[in-house]
């Protein structure tokens, strides 16, 4: 069976959760303790020897990085989420990183120094959080100006763009930011998340960031 | 005729210059300054709204994110650089996003504060420099062992991911890091570097960094 190494709290491994759900896939989600640094050990990098989660494990295919391993099984299942047709698809790869590049970046200074650093006992950086929010604030309008022209983030139909984006703003809410000033990102966060390929995860992604401890 | 929106001594639009040269197209290279802030105009905002070089305009089609554009214009023209065997294409995904998501951002903060930062009367920020410092460190090594098995990035195969990396490891003379620790990776670059895809941009990047002022 699919395996996927990974955590539930993970942003980057639940864009392969609801990826792998979308498509309608079976897969056995094996923990990695990555608070306690088990992605480190040396069993684990034998597997990625770039420490990260999530790993897929397909038959003996062994893939990291989360948008990789989304493309491939989206591919190889010849799911609507990664059409084939050449433009489409490019535009779904552009939305694709700007989110996973601009916007996640951003968001990472936020989620680290908000809610992972009082977890471990650092203290938090303010001007890398500070740093996070204005880029927050350069990018999600542009996301935003889309999803009023558009049903989806890569046009009108569903893509890896969706169940990418979802993912990376699944903590917004945990770190104190409000995306109800964008009604139509908002709309279209609360729309997906009432799907199946969510639900199966969390109902409450809140919930779910409890675990951290 | 195809149009390239950058300027030379960009990572992100060598990333695509490389790709487009090794395929053997022709293109137009439309100068923005970004260090003017021209990519925040209103007329180019209104090209990409993300406000980011580089910008692609193939006929009518109009793309950004650097990869995106490299994929697009790598499938359109059927280039070895992508394969279209699955396992192959997401070996090649997974290089490219570890490369542009970790190492470059990584080094994106030493650019920063070691170059544009002095240029821009910026005062540098040691703490952010010296945790790009660190994730180098860490980076580096994982694309050494893989070039110590492989011909390439991704295999025995040249890919995007090697046009990727290529452009994104050009100005780490620049920024005073030596790579000659790693000798695959350090001999890698090195080919690559006298090829013509590469020579047709610049002889020596170091040079071209200096238009920067």
């Amino acid at each position: 069976m699919l395996k996927i190494f990974g955590v539930p709290f993970s942003v980057n491994v639940n864009k392969v959760r609801y990826t792998a759900n979308y498509i309608g896939l079976d897969y056995e989600l094996i923990k990695v303790d990555i608070l306690k640094g088990e992605q480190k050990s040396q069993e684990f990098l034998a597997v990625n020897p770039a420490g990260k989660v999530p790993v897929m494990v397909d038959d003996n295919f062994i893939l990291f990085e989360s948008m990789a391993i989304s493309r491939y099984l989206a591919s190889r299942h010849r799911s609507e989420l990664y059409p084939e047709d050449l433009k489409k698809r490019a535009r779904v790869d552009q939305w694709i990183d700007f989110c996973s590049i601009h916007l996640q970046m951003a968001l990472n200074r936020i989620f680290f120094n908000r809610i992972i650093a009082p977890k471990i006992g650092i203290p938090k950086d303010e001007e890398t959080l500070n740093a996070g929010l204005k880029l927050v604030e350069q990018f999600i309008p542009v996301l935003e100006g889309q999803l009023e022209k558009n049903e989806f983030v890569s046009g009108g139909f569903p893509s890896l763009s969706d169940t990418n984006l979802l993912a990376i703003l699944d903590p917004v809410e945990a770190m104190g930011l409000n995306i109800n000033r964008y009604p139509n990102l908002y709309q279209w966060f609360q729309n997906l998340k009432k799907e199946d390929f969510y639900t199966k995860c969390h109902l409450d992604y809140a919930e779910t960031l409890k675990d951290l401890g």
